[in-house]
C-alpha cells in the first residue's frame, strides 16, 4: 500500500463529503497498492473508509496480491463476493463508487441496501493520478523516448507497396526489443483516405503514390504510456493537403505554447480549434484536442471545450489536433506535454515539419 | 446489423420478461452489428426494444460505424449522451442492462428516472454468443491450430538460461507472423516456483535445471480466441512433481471424455476435481475447471461447481485443471473443447504427455 497516495485520496474523498469508497479500476488499485492484475470477470476491488485500513478483495487465483496489502479478502471462483462486501461497507452512509464499477456488482449492492446512496467518486483517485510524481514523470519521459525512436523507424519503412499491417507488426516487435512491455493501444497506421477515419485499424492496404501516411502509436514502459501521432506524405501532396497540414501544425504548436499552470484545458482546445476553423476546416476537426495520460493511455481530464479547469503542475496530456477529409486524407499531429512549475515540457521530439517521400 | 442474431437476442429478452435493453459490451455490440471499436471512456452503446429498430450510440471519432447500423446517434466528445438516451429508452418500463454497464452511465440514468427499474440482462446476448455458429466454429478451430503451432515453437526454445520474457516476446512475434492479430491475453510463461502463481507475468527469470516450465498462451484469429496450457520439465522431475502431473493429466482427460450435450458444467468440474482431491492435492487446485470462450477469451458460462446448467451443442470452453505448490511448482493442462451434436471436438492437439528436457 502506498500510504502517501492513500492519504491524498482520503483527503480528496473528505472534500467531496464522502467517508467510504469502493474502487474497481485495476489501474487505480495499482496506483494505490502497487499490485496490478487484469481480473477479467472476477470481482477485484479496494474498499476503504476514512478511518480504517483498506480491504483488498481478490480472487485466490492471484496469490501475489498478499504482498501488497495486509487486509485481504480472498474469494474463490465459486464464492459470492457480496457477504464480505456487505460486512465491510457501512450501510448507514453513502458509498463513493468509481465510475468503472459495473452493473454486475452495483445493482446487487443497491438491492441489498449496502449503503444509503451511491455517488460517483472516481475523481478522488483521478485527481491524485493526474498529478504525476517525479518517478512517474521519469517513466513517462522514457516511454515517449522509445516512442520517438519507433516513429523514426516507421518513417524509414515508407515505400511503395508496404502494407499497414506489415508496419504495425514491425512496430509491435520493435517496442518489445526496446524494452517496452507492449503497445499502450492498438497502433493506428492509415494510408490515404483510410486516415480520414481517426481510429482506423491497420489492414492489408498497400501504400501507393498520392497517399498520406498517418502513424498514431504508443507503448508502455515501466507501467507508463506514451502516445504520439505524425502524418507524412508519399508522392506529391495536393495544395489542399498542404494547406490542411499547415493548419494542423499551427494548431498543435500554438496550443502547446500556451501550456503552463493556470491556463484552462478549454482555452487550449479553443486556441487550436480557432486556427483550424479560421482556415475553413472547423467541421473536419471532429474530436477534442487531447486527453490526459499516465498509467492508462486515456485518463480522466480531457483537453476539450467542455473542461474549464486550470492545468496544474504534474499534469500530462496530449495535444492532437486533426483534419479529416472523407475519401481523401486525414492529418493529425500529436505530442504529449508534461506541465512543470512554470511552463511545460514536450515529451516528443520527432520533427513535425511535413516529410514527403518519393 | 446481423438480423438473425438480433432475433435470437430479442427472443431471449422476451423470455426474461423484458422489452428493452441497453448493451455496452463492445464485443456484444460487435456480435450483433459486426462493428467493433474500443471506445475507451467514450459512450458507446446499442439500445433496442422488442418492436423497434436498434439505435447505436457512437462517438463521431468512429465514423465507419455508420456502415453497420442504419439508426445511429452520433455523439461528439463534448456532448452529453443522456438527452438522446432518455429519448430512446421507454421510461414506463424496466430496462435490461448488460453487466458491463459502468456506474458512470448507470447512476445518472437512475437519477434521471430513465426506466422503472434496471435488471441485469446480459444473458440475453450471452446465450446467443455461447452457441457458436459454423463460421464462428471454423475461426476457433483455426485460432487453436495457430496456438498449437506456437506451443511447439515454445517447447523447442527450452534451454538453460533462456528467460520468461524472451520466450513471451518471441511468441508475440510468432503470432503475428502466423496471421493472428495478437494474443488473446498476456501470455503466462512461468519457470519453477513462479508457476505456483497461476497468473504469473513473464519476467527476466532464467530457466535453470530443476524448473518446471508452464506455458498458458492464446491468440486472436479472425476475431476468435484460442487458449491452451502445457507444462514441461527442465532437468529431473521429483516424484512429487510426477505424481501431481499425472493427476492433472488424468483430471484433464477424464473431464474431456465426459463432454457432450446434456452433461452439467458442474459435473465436468467435479469429475476433474475429485481425481485431484483423491490424489491428495484438492486444496492445490485453486480455481474452477474452465471458462467459456469465443470473441473474448473469457465469456460467461464457467465450468465450475456452481454452474449447474447442461452443456449444449455449439458451446466452446476450456478444460484446465491445475495443481499449485507454493515455493515448488505449478502444473496446468488446458485444452479448448467445442460441443458437437453428439459429443465434442478437442481443438488442441499438442501432446499432453510430460516432456522432460535436459
Amino acid at each position: 500500500m502506498n500510504e502517501s497516495r492513500l492519504a491524498i485520496v482520503k483527503k480528496n474523498l473528505e472534500k467531496m463529503g464522502l467517508e467510504q469508497i469502493l474502487i474497481t479500476n485495476p489501474m487505480s488499485i495499482k496506483f494505490l497498492t502497487g499490485y496490478y492484475v487484469e481480473p477479467f470477470e472476477r470481482f477485484f476491488a479496494l474498499y476503504f473508509s476514512l478511518d480504517a485500513e483498506p480491504v483488498l478483495f481478490v480472487n485466490s487465483l492471484f496469490p501475489s496480491a498478499k504482498n501488497y496489502a495486509s487486509n485481504i479478502v480472498t474469494l474463490h471462483d465459486t464464492d459470492d463476493p457480496f457477504p464480505a462486501l456487505l460486512r465491510a461497507i457501512d450501510s448507514n452512509r453513502d458509498l463513493g463508487v468509481d465510475q468503472n464499477l459495473i452493473a454486475k456488482w452495483l445493482l446487487p449492492l443497491q438491492q441489498e441496501g449496502a449503503a444509503t446512496g451511491y455517488r460517483l467518486a472516481s475523481t478522488a483517485v483521478d485527481e491524485a493520478r493526474a498529478h504525476k510524481m517525479k518517478d512517474e514523470q521519469e517513466a513517462m519521459i522514457s516511454s515517449s523516448k522509445i516512442n520517438d525512436e519507433c516513429m523514426a523507424w516507421l518513417m524509414d519503412q515508407i515505400r511503395e507497396g508496404v502494407t499497414e499491417r506489415e508496419l504495425a507488426n514491425g512496430l509491435l516487435q520493435l517496442y518489445l526489443e526496446k524494452g517496452a512491455t507492449g503497445p499502450s493501444f492498438d497502433p493506428i497506421i492509415s494510408f490515404g483516405a483510410q486516415a480520414a477515419d481517426p481510429h482506423h485499424s491497420p489492414d492489408d492496404t498497400k501504400l501507393r503514390k498520392g497517399d498520406c501516411v498517418l502513424f498514431d502509436i504508443g507503448c508502455v514502459y515501466e507501467d507508463y504510456c506514451s502516445d504520439m501521432t505524425r502524418t507524412a506524405f508519399f508522392g506529391e501532396p495536393s495544395d489542399e493537403f498542404l494547406k490542411a497540414y499547415n493548419l494542423v501544425l499551427s494548431a498543435n504548436e500554438e496550443a502547446e505554447k500556451l501550456v503552463k499552470p493556470g491556463v484552462l484545458f478549454s482555452t487550449l482546445d479553443q486556441a487550436a480549434r480557432s486556427i483550424i476553423e479560421e482556415g475553413g476546416y472547423g467541421k473536419n476537426f471532429t474530436h477534442r484536442l487531447g486527453h490526459s495520460i499516465g498509467l492508462e493511455d486515456h485518463e480522466p481530464g480531457d483537453v476539450s471545450s467542455a473542461h474549464h479547469e486550470p492545468v496544474e503542475p504534474g499534469n500530462a496530456f496530449s495535444i492532437e489536433p486533426g483534419i479529416y477529409v472523407e475519401g481523401k486524407f486525414g492529418i493529425r499531429i500529436e505530442d504529449l506535454v508534461l506541465v512543470t512549475e512554470d511552463g511545460h515540457r514536450v515529451l516528443n521530439h520527432y520533427p513535425k515539419e511535413l516529410k514527403v517521400f518519393n
